[in-house]
Formats: C-alpha cells, sequence, structure tokens
C-alpha cells in the first residue's frame, strides 16, 4: 500500500518515477493563463490566515461547500474566518476523489511543511500552523510565486487596462516575467445591458471616441499595440454557452454597432454577426502579432437566477451548456481560415463529450505550416475536466486523434497565489501515463526520448508555441 | 487468477476486500425506488419455476435475447417455460461482460446456493435446483425480501392508488417496512390519448370533480394527503425524451387542461407550459411536506412502433434518446428555484454523456441550507448505465465534480424480488473503487473514515436524506 | 518491464496470452470492409519504395503531419518521396500514443522484419531496408493480402461500376476471395451539384434511360442484380452530417428526382423526404438478397474550404460532426421496419458519444427472428475511434448494452494492402480484455468458452451475418 501522498504519489511504475523525480520535476513552470491580480502581485500582497488564502473568492471551494449542504454563512456569509475553515475541515472527507481534496493537501505540503489530514479534528492545528507560517517574510504573492519555480505566467486583462501594475512588476526587477494576456469578451457581447457603457470607458481608456465600427477598431488597435508593448503573446476569449456563427460584413457590423450603442435592442442573428465580425478582426490582429489565440466555450454561467441575484457572477453556480456547438465551431474557423484570421489557437472545451469532436476538430484546421507546432490544438483539461480523469482522458485523447508530443501542458487558471502544485499534479499525471506505455511496452523502452517528451510538454512547447523569451 | 464470483467478486486490493467484508457486506438494505408489485407483497406471492421468476416481465432479459437473435416465441411467445429457461441458458455464454451474466449467477448462488455456470450443458439441473428449491416456504415474495436484509423500500405508485395493499402489508405486522412513492406521470402527459380519461379517474380516486386547475389540484392534494399518510417520503417523475420548459401560470395552464378535458389537440408550446405549471406545483406540494424528488429522464421509449403494436410498453425496446437537454433543465430547476418549488432532487440521466452536465447543474442549484446535505444531486447509474462501467464512471464524475460522501448509493428500480444482488454488486464495486483510492494513496490509509465513507453511501445517506425512519 | 511490441504486445495477462497465441492468432481474416482497388489487386500492383506504399494516399498520416507542423510540401507536395518519409520518421515520436505509431511499427515489423523504431536517427536505414524487400516477388499486392491470412475481402465500389476487376481477380485463380460491396450514396446526395450527371452515368452503366423515379428503380435493380452475380453480400452507406428523417412516398420522390435531375434546387425537406425514400428502396432490396446494410455517420466532411479547394476531399480535414442525430436515426429504422425494408444492419458511429445511445438504439430494433444473430448491431471502432481506447470502450459497451458474443469483430477500412496487422492489434486488445476477464473472476475460468467467444468474434460471425461462403 503507498502512503498517502507521498514522495512517488500518482507514480505507480519506475518509469513513471524516473520520469518524474529525475525530469519533470525539475524543471520550471510557465503558467500561461490564469486570473492571478497584477495589482496583488505589484503590492506584493500578503495573508492574515488561511481562509483568506483559500476561501476568500474560490469558487471551486464554494460549490463544493454547498454540494455537502453547508450553511452559506460559511460560505460566503458573515462567519468568522475560523468557522468558515472549520466547515471547510468538516466537508474535506467527503471530498475523497475530488481534485480538492488533492489540491488542499498539497497546498498544505508545499506552502506550509503540513502533513496533516484536512478534518474536523486537525482543523485547530493546520489553523495554528498555517496562521504562524503565513507571518514568515516569504508567505508574501511575489515569493509564493517565485518559491513555486514560475519562470513566467500571464494574467487575464480587460482590453481597457492600463497595465500599470505590469509596468511596476516589470520595473521591480521581479525575477518572474508576468505578462499581459488580452480579454476583449466585454466588446465581443453586445447583447449585454452594459455593452454601451463599456464601449465608452473602451475609448476614453484609448484615448479615441468610438462612434462606429472603424473607431472601435481604432480604439482596440491602440489597446493591442499598448498589450504588445507589455510583452503579450496571447488572447483569451471566454466564449460562453455555445459559438453561434453568420457570415459578417463591416457594413453591417458597423449599423449593429450603432443600435447596440444606442441601446436599441439587437436580434440574435446580429449577435451572430457581430460576434463574428470582432473574431475576424481579432483574428487578423493576433496573426499579424503573431499571438496565440485561446478559446475557451460552452459555460452556461449564471443559471441560478436567484443566487445570481444575490450574489452575483463567478460565486460557483456555472454549468456545462451540454449542447454540442461542434459544426458551427467549424464553421467559425473556416470562415477566419479564408480571411488569413485564424492565429495559432488553443481550445478548450468544457463538456468532456466534446473531447474528441474537438481534437478532430483541430486536426482539420492545421495548416501545414513548417513550423513544427499545430495551428490548431486543445488545452489541457479545464475546469470542471481539471482532475485525475479528466486530464487523463484529454492527454489520451490528444494521443489517440492528434500529435501528444505537440500537446502545450498545464496552466492553473487561478486566482490564487499557491495554485502552483496543479502543474505538480499534472506532471504527475503525466508522467505516470508514459511511464505506463513503457511499462506495458507500447513505447520504446528509451527513457531519453520519454524525457524529451516530457519536457516538452511540461515546459517546452508552451514557449515555442507563444513564442515566450525566458 | 481470481475464482469465478468467489467471495471476493469485484475487490481487487485488500482494503477493498476489509472494506466490503468488514462494513458494507453487512449493512442492511434501503431500497429507496423499485417497481415491485404492492398486491403481490401483501399477496406474499409464490413462483412455481425459475422462467417465472427470472423471465415474465424483465425486459432486460427478452431485449438481451433478441440481441442473440433468439426467436420471440421464446421470449414473449407461447413456447413452455422449460423451454424459454433453455433458450435464456442457450445465449448467456454471449452475455459476457453483460450485468445480466453477473445478475443471473448472483441471483442463482445467493437464493439457490447453486454455483452452476448458466450455459446450456447446465440448463437441465438448473432448472431442477431452482424448481425444487422454489417450493420450499421461505421462497415467497415476503421472504425473500426480508432475508436480502432489506429494512425498507418503496414501490412506485400512481396518484389515483388506494394504497389498500400497502395498508395490508402495514398491518400485517411485516418488519420491513413498504412505503409507496408518488409517480405523477399520467397527469402531466397532457399529449397521451388517453389523458382526459385519466383524469376522470384521478377525480373519481379523490373524491373530486375534476373541471378545471383548481379542482385538479385539490384532487391531487387529497391523493398527496393519503400517501404522506401512509408514510410517503418521495415522489418520482419519469420525464421522458427531453425536459422542455415554457415559462407558465396558472390562468393558461387552466385553458390548457379544459381543452385537453374536451379532447382537444393541444400544441408543443401547451404541453411544455402545462408540465412546468404542474411541476411547479408539485414541487410546492414536495417541499412543504419534505418529500424527495426523484427525476428520471432522456429515454425514448416505444420507437419501434411495429413491436409497440404487438407487445406494448416496457417490453424491452426502449432507447436513449441522445440530444442534450441540460439547458432547458437548468430553465425549469431555476424556475423551481424562484418559487420555491426545489425540493430535496435526485437527477438521474440516462445518456452516459450526460454525467458531467447533470453533475455540475446539480452543483449549481444547492442552496446552502445548512442542513449538511447537497439540495440537488445525481442519482445512481441508471438502467443502461447499472453495469461496472457505467457504475464506476457515476461514481468517479460524483467524485471529482461533487461530493462522494453525501452520494445516496444503490436502488434496484427493479421489477424482481430477487434483484438485490443488484445491491450487493453496487457495494463491491463501490469497495473496490475506495479501496484502490488507500491502495494508491490517493486518500489516507485510515480504514475508519473510509468505513464511515462506505457506510453513508450504502446506507446512512438515503436514510438522512429522504428523512426515512428506520 | 515489458519489451516494445514483443510477441505479447498488449497482452497482459496470462489468460490474454492463451486465448492469442492458442486461438486468436492463428484464425484467417474476413475483412468485410476496405477501401482497397479492385484494380491494383487485378493488376498486382507493386510499389517502389515506403513512401508509396505509406504516404500516398493516407490522409490519417497527412493529418498527423500537419498536427506537427510538417510543411504541406512534405504531405501532398513536391518533395522527394525521401524526405517525405524523412519528415514522417521526424515526427513519428510526438505520435506516441497515437495508433499510427502502432500500426505504422506493427507494418514495418509484419512485411519488412525490421524492429527498428521509426525515428529521424533510423531514417535512412528504414529506407533502404524497405526499398530492398519491395523488390521481392513477394511483395505485390496480391502477395501481400495473400500472406496476410485474408481469406475474404469486400471492396466498396460505386453501382456504376461495370465489376470488371472483381471478375478478372477471380477468373484469375486467386485463393483470397475479393467480393464487391454496393455504395450507392451518390444516388442519395441529390443535393450534390453533380447529382444529375451521375444519374446520367447511372444510366449509362445500367443501359437504361433515368427519367423518373420508376425508371431509376430499374436501373439500380441492374446493378444489384450485377453486383449479387458477383458474389456481394453488402451493402455500405457513407451518411454524412446527421440522418434526417421526413416520411417519404414514391409520388414525391417522383417529382423531388426530376427537378434534380434539370437541376433545379431541391429544399431541404425534399432531401430528406429523397434519402428516406431512397433508404427505404435500398432496404427493401437488401432484404430480399439477404444482404447486410452497413451505416456509417456522423461524419463532417471538407470543413476547411480553403484546404478542400485546393487538395479536394479525403486528405485528411475531416471531422466528427458532433450533434446526436439518434431520435431521426430510430425514425428511419422504425420506418424501415414498417416497410419490411430493415436488412441486417451493422452502425458505424464516428462520435464516441454515441457508442451508448447507439448500442440502445441497435436493440431497440432487433427484431426476435430466431436467426441466432441480432438483427441491427453497432460495428467496431471506427476511424477516430480506431485506437486502444475506442476499441475497448466500443468493445465494453457492446458487453453491457448487447451481447458481445455476436459482435463482428475488426474490418480495416483501408486503402492499403498492408493494414492488415490492424487485425492483429484488435485481437490483442480483444484477447486481453476477455483475458483479463477471466483474471479477475468475471467470467468463469473456462478457457474453451473463452476461446469459442473470441473465435466468434475474430471470424466466425462475420461469416454467418454476411452469409459468406469460405
Amino acid at each position: 500500500m503507498k502512503k498517502f501522498m507521498d514522495d512517488d504519489f500518482l507514480l505507480y511504475g519506475e518509469s513513471a518515477k524516473e520520469l518524474y523525480h529525475n525530469c519533470a520535476e525539475k524543471l520550471p513552470i510557465i503558467d500561461y493563463h490564469c486570473h492571478l491580480s497584477p495589482k496583488e502581485i505589484a503590492e506584493n500582497k500578503r495573508f492574515s490566515n488561511i481562509t483568506e488564502l483559500w476561501l476568500y473568492g474560490d469558487h471551486y471551494k464554494w460549490r463544493a461547500m454547498r454540494q455537502c449542504g453547508t450553511d452559506e454563512k460559511y460560505i460566503t456569509g458573515k462567519s468568522s474566518d475560523y468557522d468558515k475553515f472549520r466547515e471547510y475541515c468538516r466537508i474535506m472527507p467527503y471530498l475523497a476523489g475530488n481534485p480538492l481534496y488533492h489540491w488542499s493537501h498539497l497546498e498544505l505540503k508545499r506552502y506550509f511543511d503540513c502533513d496533516l489530514t484536512i478534518c474536523p479534528e486537525n482543523c485547530e492545528e493546520i489553523w495554528k500552523i498555517t496562521s504562524k507560517r503565513l507571518q514568515d517574510e516569504d508567505m508574501s504573492a511575489k515569493e509564493l510565486i517565485k518559491k513555486s519555480r514560475v519562470t513566467l505566467l500571464c494574467t487575464t486583462d480587460d482590453p481597457r487596462d492600463s497595465l500599470e501594475h505590469h509596468k511596476v512588476i516589470a520595473d521591480s526587477g521581479y525575477s518572474v516575467k508576468v505578462l499581459p494576456a488580452f480579454r476583449p469578451d466585454k466588446g465581443l457581447n453586445i447583447d449585454k445591458p452594459d455593452f454601451a457603457e463599456y464601449i465608452q470607458s473602451l475609448g476614453l481608456a484609448a484615448n479615441t471616441e468610438i462612434k462606429d465600427y472603424d473607431s472601435l477598431c481604432e480604439a482596440y488597435m491602440r489597446c493591442l499595440d499598448r498589450f504588445e508593448n507589455m510583452g503579450c503573446r496571447t488572447a483569451d476569449h471566454g466564449m460562453d454557452n455555445y459559438i453561434s456563427f453568420s457570415k459578417p460584413d463591416k457594413f453591417h457590423a458597423d449599423i449593429i454597432l450603432k443600435k447596440a450603442l444606442k441601446k436599441e435592442t439587437v436580434t440574435d442573428e446580429e449577435i451572430s454577426v457581430w460576434k463574428t465580425q470582432m473574431m475576424r478582426f481579432f483574428g487578423q490582429e493576433y496573426v499579424k502579432r503573431g499571438w496565440v489565440m485561446q478559446l475557451h466555450y460552452g459555460v452556461l454561467r449564471n443559471p441560478n437566477k436567484t443566487m445570481y441575484s444575490k450574489l452575483g457572477a463567478d460565486t460557483g453556480f456555472d454549468m456545462i451548456y451540454g449542447q454540442s456547438c461542434i459544426s458551427d465551431m467549424a464553421r467559425l474557423l473556416n470562415y477566419l481560415t479564408e480571411w488569413d484570421a485564424l492565429p495559432r489557437t488553443v481550445i478548450y472545451p468544457i463538456n468532456p463529450s466534446d473531447n474528441a469532436p474537438v481534437a478532430a476538430l483541430c486536426g482539420s484546421f492545421c495548416k501545414g505550416d513548417g513550423s513544427g507546432m499545430p495551428t490548431v490544438l486543445q488545452g489541457s483539461a479545464w475546469w470542471f475536466n481539471d482532475n485525475i480523469k479528466g486530464m487523463e482522458e484529454q492527454m489520451l485523447n490528444t494521443a489517440n486523434l492528434s500529435s501528444f508530443g505537440n500537446f502545450l501542458g498545464m496552466l492553473t487558471d487561478s486566482r490564487s497565489f499557491i495554485s502552483y502544485p496543479r502543474h505538480e499534479y499534472f506532471r504527475r499525471i503525466l508522467c505516470n501515463l508514459v511511464g505506463d506505455w513503457i511499462e506495458k511496452g507500447q513505447i520504446p523502452d528509451n527513457i531519453n526520448t520519454a524525457k524529451d517528451l516530457i519536457k516538452r510538454i511540461s515546459y517546452e512547447n508552451a514557449i515555442q508555441y507563444f513564442g515566450f523569451e525566458v
């Protein structure tokens, strides 16, 4: 029997152990998509207790607590930090098999040198140990990132962002590269009630009055330049629900924009035309600049209106949309291809049933460009799939339907400064998968070739694909 | 090599064996959803041969026989009981890997002390052994249930049911609690040709003339009270095909009902309005009474009209609908939430592709109510998923996306008095899953914590969730 | 650690090894669906180098190369054969886990006695070895098939085909039976621009002027007779995208056909009526002749119009359609059942999410005909699913939802004369699955019963189901 989470956690064969301990474990981390706050990094934020670090704003944990019948007062309510932590300890044994179980224990081990099992009995001691440790100098935002062996990370930023915090970080001589990533969702969501105000504020941020399609593009171009000047290499699109496609043109896009700016209602068809036109605009800009486009899609956000009106977005109530929109996605990629607007693209489906269709779709839009990397590929298992089974299935699917050796590996997608053990978690699963292939005679017993594969997927492919300089 | 179906059947590690033999195996059974006939229990029905017990009315076996090219005369036709059994023995070797293979052998072992392999060569001997054994006193309906260590079961009953058989059973001093469960499908299916007659008979059963929406509700209220008085704790809805949602109101529901009572055609939109309104009505009643609502959905019933016209419903011709209706399901749950009409709810999808979307959906409608149990959760692997792979996937999915420790465990959903080994089958798979986590160092090697988990899932959670008194 | 691809490749237990080496390995091959060129067989085609054999026309490999960022000049472009092969060697290490990795190495071993790992370092030596070996007498099309132990194969042929090459092959005394299979897709695709020309050429081939529905049927009947006279036992339908169903009739089919022959636009509804009517016509003909109907569906072809206009169809750009059309498929099978137009039918879905729904669907249309074989069943894992995981899932799904013992086993679906190791690959996976059931005590340790199962699935079931004479 293996000890719980020992050095060989998730490594079940000799080859897996060799690959992890003598290769993956020592590699630095590139976190090419996360939601860390540049402001908090710039200010080198500190935390007073484990609840602040773990339970403030982590909607994965909030959701889990509700699924265990926790009272909302211990989740987003007014209970004390200690009481909230105690409640998290209460539910932990019920989360056996959940990634939160492993993430939480890994974080406790790696950042607090604490091997205690999280459970009601150990609640008080863990609280004490962590509270004490958090007072240490090296437990600040910047130090936490650095000691996690991160060399580069990309935050997620609105086009309006002045990137002042990124500048402060860069100027501070911080050894970790903190790059912005361009996330223009709000300018695509023309159906949202605050769209007109958003566009107005975008104009202010870009120092341009936006009154039509051309001036909007002008404003965006300035934003894109500002991002590029801060070293940006990627844009991220959160395409909720489903992808719709309608053949667009500038003339109609201009009319639709003007309607929306006057707060007139836009039809579903107009929304679709608008979004497609903007995807073409952005795609062409990304191609020009050599950026990578990341597409996250398939989430049904805020289905529970009662809770949404109480707590707002990103509070643990999002779900999987369910219906397939693969053929619309294909139409979109085909359109972008026709207009030379398809940059290197990473697609992240949220429904595990989309694994195979998305991998096949990606293959259909690779250009044969001689760059040594695929044009379009499926990203790492995301959100509801970010667990052992989900990662194994995504990787096996990539191997079966695509080129495993070109897979980009892990990203945290997290708001937390101590979520980096997710890279460790991923690498252990990766090494176990490849090690298992060796043990089973499914790939040659050539440990160096296998290590090359691990190195590429854990670290090098991301650098090559995004064009990072590290 | 393990012996076929020995004591450690499906238990592949020491922890799994410990968890099963020293915990799960000895626990009593709560069967919170089945299709046993209360009349047959009340009458303490007996069986003259294995065909009567196994092949009369078991559409799982009928389907399997057709899939092996069996002549219909041996399935639902006029062949002798012995010839039908011989044909079942003929196909058994082809069913390797099918749950029927394990169920049938387990039932033979547990109820007939017969270890013979089911195959043509053993047909005659099995027939003799079982025929003889069935003459014994303890092979009656009531004794079979009791010796299976069932302490409580819920049948499935139409709102019109007088529950006289439940009363007879309760009055007989039978040690097993046999509760009714409320199944109002026929009153929701306003599009079915016999809807008007059904509503009329419902009025008779409730001693009310039903002429409009209000009097219908009045009638239902009386039925609900009758069920509650017999100890009912749950309602079950068979929502075939897909879930449609249309915002309803009492005014239109009343108009639609009156049309249907006059046998006028109702539109698809009206059907949807009607069903949603009734779900709201029932949901509010269930909330008031603290009942659990069970939703089974996604089945495409009777697609083969030729066979349907010959043999009727539930004869082995149903299938999986295929298309996702997760977003409509979300709209429905959101609507019920808004009207305080969302009771504790168990959702059973039939399409394994719905596992992840349903688990995510459930999480989005948990209330954070402090009850220590989730408001909405996914039920055990159902029907076409009720097999080793299906159960493992449902459990892993629940663990990954939800709270495994709050899972409600197994139910038989069966019409048979000897289907209880399905609980044994489930518990072995459950113990193997959790035992494997221990062996692999994925949860702590704390056997007591693990046994608590097994106990909750096998037995205690159902009691707590449904509020059973045992 | 197992050696890479040794004798026990993919066989992980003693039972698996016994089943493979002492049963499956020695069985001949029936390849009941492939895309070999009858002309190339008749001419006993030879190959000058490994690129010609492997990379001319293999769109699986082309797709993989694009997914590795290969320049198109090495794929479909003008590079030398050697440079193309060198590029294939370059990407091979990245294809770890991909079926191409195993297929390529198996083919090298089995046909070239070459155990080298495919990688840049071994490129030159493999090129030399294979080039030399290809000069040998026994490396011609006919010899390659024969030495693969194929006893019967079915090609895929347009109804217009004169079958002259099949006649030449039959008359040549070739020991392998090479039968035609009827593939009438082009006559169903009434929406394609070249439909009218196609029908005209069909008329020529059938010596009938086609001017209406009746004369079309007359022409088809002659084609069907010609195929039957050449020993044809099966028809294959490539039903792309989704299955649509609309209740048809001869009267409207006639009108629709005449419109299409005049190159007038047909509506979506008319397309659906037309296709359904033709499926009924063909189905009735197949029933009459005792043929098996194979339905391949769910592929979204040529989504990348830019590449389609450059390279045409079947060049590695097809994908999975994504949306479920199971309920339309059910309507179609129901309709065919009503008109006695449902022959024995094999359904091949392309989306792995369709595994369970299709298996359930098949069960709903089995007739209980006493033939000892199912009427409708799911075929072997196809195309994007033709890999270890895909095959295991398809087989487990078949076992769980259907009758594993009646499964028809493998087919190559290939254009290559050396793709037969895919049968070996399949049989190893099959034996490992069944062997694992024995090792785990999930089926009795009766090796003869298990071998019967392996024999049926590897070889005998196809003979019985298709009615082949070998």
